[in-house]
């Protein structure tokens, strides 16, 4: 198992429209083959300053890549992910025995 | 429902004695009361540098509030932490409703 995260700020106005949107239309990734437990996470730490956080599982590597490669991701980095982000931190967990 | 996690590396060597002992002993923390769903992960994305993280939950802030003040935490933070861990990251989460 891999447990994919990425912590993450938006250049959106806490409590926006935009900010609502932005939310609201990755759900979307949550529909790429592979992809379980999908969680969309306030961060409420006041030892960071990063405001969300997306988490999520892959069975292994490979479905890992497949969700890399998926249209439907590349599409989202592309054209919400990029233009709309203002900085983040991309975990990946694997269990330790 | 609070998701408390920490992404941190070792100042001991990948693989070491130290390193193991670390993390075996790091397990004390699973059984302050409060603590569910305690998990040592190993860090494992390049797009970041560091080694290991824990995630723990709690059901509420007085929860987390009983971990942060109990003597065991204490205790792990002072002899344990803080002379053995290189750089950290404390991240919590609670849902998105």
């Amino acid at each position: 198992m891999i447990r994919h995260s990425v912590i993450f700020s938006l250049k959106h106005a806490k409590g926006s429209a935009e900010e609502q949107s932005f939310l609201r239309d990755a759900k979307i990734l949550a529909t790429i083959p592979g992809v379980e437990k999908f969680e969309q996470l306030n961060q409420v730490s006041p030892k960071n300053d990063y405001a969300f956080g997306f988490s999520m599982e892959f069975a292994d590597q490979a479905a890992y890549t497949v969700y890399n490669d998926h249209p439907l991701h590349v599409a989202f980095v592309r054209d919400r992910w990029v233009p709309e982000v203002g900085k983040f931190l991309e975990i990946d967990y694997t269990p330790i025995a």
